[in-house]
């Protein structure tokens, strides 16, 4: 069986106060949007992020590089969506796509290349990065999908 | 005479509100950082953001593409030190590189690439691009720094 | 006919990025989500924030008094609930309560007095506030719901 | 001896990204820049945020109660004072008020009520506040000011 790629789609109201002098909105604030895309993505697959911190004794998944291309810009009392995958796991880090979408066409698209990061025993205020649960990528199939992807995946059974 | 590149060297306080619940700064903050810097590089030159938008009849210098890395984490009560250049001007776009160091160490690089922004005539919901205006290019040779590297180079002559 | 009161509800998912270092919502953060609320307010009687500032040429509905309560923190992942109305119109200004509801308990409870403003023509950087019109008032009395409490009015005629 | 006031002075900067589409400051920006005048209050008598978590055990000073009144706008490229200082201290919790200035002229006041709060031992979720120690509160005394007052009143003895 080929695993289907699991994608989150979230829809953001964009607000008045996430938009800068220019009109539009203050692209710090894109980003903000995009984690919480990411946690969406987990949340979809049953890892809302204050359980997925609980289980598996990590302290977040802090970002170390990304890249963002901004295509069109958005504006207050705009409804976007943005379309949110992980496009590769690694051993102890993962990339993430975000595509925003504000009337079907793609305004900002985003890569994310975050860490699965505890908090290191010998120094409280060092972080350093553990390998990604076997168990948690494999939520990442279809079968664990939580969402309408999982009921067709069991229909084919 | 070789032109020398104008630097600005913003000190920043971390702030309890910059951080999140891993107590480190959440990184769509950095960006924040990185805009003020860039606003301040232009403020050096002689360009405040309010009147290099009366000035120059521009909205903004909006963000077209962002790459960055994040190597350290920072947390509130430090104090970090960001290092701005502009190292490209192309016809209407600039690129601008932010180093941001915690204790001398590097901790933060982004690059970004922005846009000379106007209003679109035919359409106040659309921004265009404009060409970068000559003379904002010229006050970032060495002649126009306002700071100690301009007395330096003056009394070279 | 006795008018029935224009309520917003707004569900909010708490996000990683607005809470802080003490794993509990930031609390400047409240007040964007309140401005949000505020918005849907009049969204929900038909003014979308855009549509509300072109349609009667304000440049917006800034504050000039508030006050909160906070009885409860809430946590990333948390879903909670947000209650809005107008408790009063004055001239150009006016008053809006939300309540902010953490599992059915009362979180947070804030004030907003806000004034109807446009740009002074005699100077551009000035703000003015102006009468609140009449039609906008009105589009909060019952009959100018657009939710189930207009259809149930309907229903009563 | 009567005990002079300790005053914290802040200059801050209005950036871009602190300003909305009506050009001024959003105004739940102003909390986060108060947030920060009430650290830099602590910092002045000696407790630098992280430090002073650390001391006393505790995981913040959050608010309880929040009044503020917008007298006047601020815009990017304004420069600011912030005078912020302790009108009453309380058993567990007490009273901050803050002062913006534009130009010389009251813009924004603000009031703060916090408490001293550590984590519940029974359910770590849980907030529980706890008399500000006495050492906390005689910091706050002049001859505890690490600022220019000091040395005043030293050179009185």
């Amino acid at each position: 069986m080929s695993k289907v790629k699991i994608t989150n789609r979230k829809t953001i109201h964009i607000e008045w106060g996430d938009c800068d002098p220019a009109q539009i909105v203050y692209f710090p604030r894109y980003f903000a949007y995009f984690d919480a895309c990411t946690a969406g993505l987990f949340k979809k697959v049953g890892l809302p992020k204050r359980k997925m911190l609980k289980t598996y004794g990590i302290i977040g998944i802090p970002l170390v590089d990304l890249r963002a291309t901004f295509i069109a810009p958005s504006r207050f009392s705009d409804t976007v969506i943005v379309e949110s995958e992980i496009t590769e796991w690694r051993r102890s880090s993962f990339c993430v796509r975000h595509r925003l979408f504000n009337k079907n066409v793609l305004a900002v698209e985003c890569f994310e290349v975050r860490v699965w990061a505890v908090m290191s025993d010998a120094d409280p205020e060092q972080i350093e990065s553990r390998p990604v649960p076997r168990e948690v990528i494999e939520m990442f199939s279809a079968d664990n999908d939580h969402g309408p992807a999982r009921r067709r995946s069991r229909r084919k059974k």
